[in-house]
């Protein structure tokens, strides 16, 4: 039986290319919003939950970050790495000069400003939730209609490629993480994700969690510190680690940051992704119980 | 005379509040982008720019670091924190149960997504070059359309305000830092800007990288890891220090960093903003020479 995954809809969305690209033969749900994947996964409506945790251009996604944050039963069992290409998208029969509106979701339509100053300087740019919404909603539209979306939404939606990866940026990748009740068990090549903060703000503490991260000889892959939303001033720090939680040398290092630390959380240990490819299957859309 | 100072336009933007509360004095110039204030500074067309680093809730600002990255005679010669509110805001006459559209940048679009779904869930948002050309807009729109903008924008436009304080976390904080061609003098309350990456990949460099700090008792306030964009896989580090480039204790760090890093730059050393207060002048906008 193939399992049931939730994901930031609706179809045609990165994050249902993300689910695919992890689980070409589950059932997918799409949710429209990221705290209602996280929701859907803790009451068990699907096993496991993708969602967008950062991506390489606009950084992280603080949504995903603040669910893992208060929800201390739900963690990250894996990750999934997706290279954003944006399209731009017609009906099949208008022309590029008579494109007077352009719709997409906030990100990319940030994400392609040179190409849409460029060619588009005069257009309106038109917010929707998704990419996928943006070319259903251009292609219910008139002529004179354009959407930024994704390659497989032109073809679930027979919209027609105008141009392709318009991205400012050639290198644009997503992060995507797997939420589920537990994370994963370790296979060797695993990535360990946490959350921290101090009691006081002072010079030296974030150097001696660092400092005993190398004495382990811990690779650090991510930090990043961000502002406690309730605290201003304050700030709470994001690593990511190569290896398990379970390591010998990791559990050792993690009892230590624990000890000098207030906030502290596991978001997970899951296997690196490695070598993405293009997913293409279209997933099942049977419900889910 | 009063100086001439470049913000990310058009008047009415977070950025043109920014500047006032800056130098109320100044004659303000709107450019269209991020970089083409920066290039004003560069080419001396205004004496100094002013433009959005980070927020409190999205995090940094990628145009803004990739330009600082880039341009080696670019620096941060002050910081500027603005409270960020925002307004619901509709011609006159307009009633809230009329509400079909809502336009804004999609900045803050993301940012009152709560507000949105609970009051509009039916309305189409549309994106915008700026909160102030948002409110623009719907001014010259029929009735039934709304923005999301500055109060200030609401009293130039003359636009009423339907709803106050709409965004999703009532404590949010945008740094905007003025670009000059030089930093700042050392003040005895100062913060300094800087990033570098290391040639390898390996345990450990940064542990050393923050011990140097703090055995020179240095607080770092901010660091954060972004993904090079031409390396994918590599990362470069920004941080940000308490104290001034040129004070003794820093420089002997700043020197040992420098010795062990590749790329390593710093964007400068300016007074640290305290006490943010509401801007309210109306801005002379007499044209620079």
């Amino acid at each position: 039986m193939s399992r049931c995954i939730g994901y930031l809809g609706p179809q045609g969305t990165f994050s249902e290319e993300a689910a695919l690209l992890y689980d070409s033969q589950a059932e997918l749900v799409p949710f429209p919003t990221i705290s209602q994947v996280a929701n859907a996964v803790a009451i068990r409506q699907v096993e496991e939950g993708v969602v967008p945790i950062e991506n390489s251009i606009g950084g992280s996604v603080p949504e995903t970050l603040d669910l893992l944050i208060q929800q201390p039963r739900l963690f990250i069992c894996r990750e999934v790495l997706l290279p954003i290409r944006l399209y731009l998208l017609v009906r099949p029969g208008t022309e590029e000069e008579n494109i007077h509106t352009i719709f997409s979701h906030p990100q990319p339509l940030a994400q392609s400003q040179r190409f849409l100053s460029r060619y588009f300087p005069d257009a309106r740019l038109m917010a929707a939730p998704s990419t996928a919404a943006a070319v259903e909603q251009m292609m219910g539209d008139t002529h004179g209609v354009a959407a930024i979306g994704t390659r497989r939404a032109a073809r679930m939606l027979h919209a027609k490629v105008l141009a392709h990866r318009i991205q400012d940026y050639p290198v644009n990748v997503t992060r995507f993480v797997v939420l589920d009740k537990a994370d994963h068990a370790a296979t060797g090549d695993d990535r360990t994700s946490l959350c921290f903060s101090f009691a006081e703000d002072k010079p030296g503490q974030l150097a001696a969690v660092l400092q005993e991260l190398a004495s382990q000889e811990i690779n650090m892959i991510k930090i990043e510190s961000r502002p406690l939303k309730k605290t201003p001033g304050r700030y709470y720090f994001l690593v990511d680690l190569e290896g398990h939680r379970q390591d010998a040398h990791i559990v050792q290092s993690l009892t230590y940051i624990k000890s000098i630390t207030i906030l502290f959380r596991i978001f997970g240990s899951y296997p690196r992704h490695r070598s993405p490819a293009p997913a293409t299957r279209i997933a099942r859309r049977r419900r889910c119980p």
